[in-house]
């Protein structure tokens, strides 16, 4: 097929938009989803300072990238959670990155700031170690953008994250999930504003993206999430798409334009109930938030053995 | 595995519910699931008779047995699809069935009234044949049922079916759709009372009892229904139920207890609009009923050629 734009040779097809693309007009293309998205969305205001959330892989360094592109002044926050090579692996391409355009990447290392690494927690706190992972980088992200004075924290869940997501909170009829699952969290109470411009853009788009770029990604997948309930919900996702191209992503947008208002109607949070941290001072229901909580668990449980 | 209800040996295992049921103990529960589903969602009241539309297949007879079982007056509705020997096993089927138990059923041949038949309707008509299929299904469990003083129609709609269903659904955002999502429709405005009491119950359960009881069912699926995008949802769901036991009646089970209300909410439709059909006196918002415009396609798009 001819690109779709300038009607040179396509070299990649994009079976939900009917549609292919040579390599600068995909570029293009990947460009304007994002535009389009933090437009829609209202994510990034003019003189907004964004972090952006890097872990080595094809989606936080296209985003990176695309946000650069676009104008946007962006600083990477790379988290070390301690899984063996593939945290080595993944520093090394988030650095490479930022070195190669001589961007700011701030680094935390997590297995520090915890006392056990990502890779120990199941063995600590008897949960899935995505669990673990998932509180660490929700405090992080939160807490680094307030520390340094970015406006907004944006992460690089791209389409096929979002819609497996929606299915696993469909799946479940999860009420409060569903409320919240929107592509940009208004700052607010002790929260930072919270985007996701890639989510017109699928895993296979964003690897087109860096291939095309030269940016070096990690491809492999994290060890620890393996089997995973995600990535099963990916897998059935991607089978519908494979018969129905743009199911997927008129489930994900369609919820967004049609449903999300009304399961944010039954849905009502209330804010006035958190108070800071007593060690860290995020915001949290409990005196201590959820990664305090987690922390406390690692050198006590293991002191007591 | 034992018994769950007697410790006798199981024969049958039933994943979602981690259980294990001897024969008898397994007909008694889809027995209790059937009477549960009624009760629950007040499907029929003392002294009404059940028109039960019935295919040949193992769900639909499985229902009528089942309903008689539970002590209901059932009838049965058998319709003349016209899909060659599939239409014929499926009817010596159904009459089988009827036959053994001296029971009632009523046939209608859809080809005759249409002025042809479901397996041609895609020449005539350009639509799939399971629009037409549907169009006449609904006209003639509704039609037959008030002529007959029947006051509710029961169909086999199984937990797979309805599931599936939900999902085409949820996939589309269709909120029309999903606000009528429910296992009991309500009468009037012409319409009588429509039933799904399987909903509790899988296709694999209702093939199993089948068996055990030893009643004959026509194995093969519906020739027009290959390739469908129903059958490709449910072995997405299936897959999904593979590697999580109970998903789909948690899917399907908590869309009704948590989500349908709000749904039903959104979508307010105006029933002071319907008519009764020029032709037949069914109700529809238009001159003619879905039906009769269609049977209008037939004999006069034939002839114009």
């Amino acid at each position: 097929m001819k690109c779709k734009r300038c009607l040179e040779p396509g070299i990649i097809d994009i079976r939900r938009h009917n549609a292919s693309f040579c390599g600068d007009c995909f570029l293009h293309y990947c460009k304007e989803q994002v535009r389009k998205t933090i437009k829609e969305h209202s994510m990034i205001f003019d003189g907004e300072k964004v972090l952006v959330a890097v872990s080595g892989g094809k989606d936080s360094l296209a985003l990176w990238d695309i946000l650069l592109e676009l104008g946007y002044e962006v600083d990477g926050l790379y988290l070390a959670l301690g899984i063996g090579q593939y945290s080595q692996d993944s520093h090394a391409m988030a650095l490479k990155y930022a070195q190669s355009k001589s961007l700011k990447l701030i680094e935390k290392d997590v297995q520090q700031a915890l006392g056990f690494s990502i890779s120990d927690s199941p063995r600590i706190v008897k949960r899935a170690p995505c669990s673990a992972c998932g509180t660490s980088k929700r405090h992080f992200f939160n807490s680094v953008a307030l520390e340094n004075n970015y406006d907004v924290v944006a992460t690089g869940h791209n389409l096929d994250d979002e819609a497996a997501v929606l299915m696993g909170n469909v799946l479940r009829w999860d009420l409060s999930s569903l409320s919240r699952q929107s592509p940009c969290l208004a700052a607010g109470n002790g929260f930072v504003r919270k985007i996701k411009p890639l989510v017109r853009l699928s895993e296979r788009e964003m690897a087109a993206y860096c291939i095309i770029k030269g940016i070096d990604y990690i491809v492999q997948e994290c060890p620890m999430s393996k089997g995973n309930r995600h990535i099963g919900l990916k897998e059935a996702l991607n089978a519908i798409e494979d018969r129905s191209p743009g199911t997927k992503s008129a489930f994900y947008l369609g919820f967004l334009s049609k449903a999300l208002d009304s399961f944010k109607q039954e849905e009502n949070f209330d804010f006035t109930t958190l108070q800071p941290c007593k060690v860290c001072k995020s915001p949290t229901p409990s005196e201590l938030c959820a990664f305090c909580r987690l922390s406390k668990k690692g050198p006590s449980v293991v002191n007591n053995r």
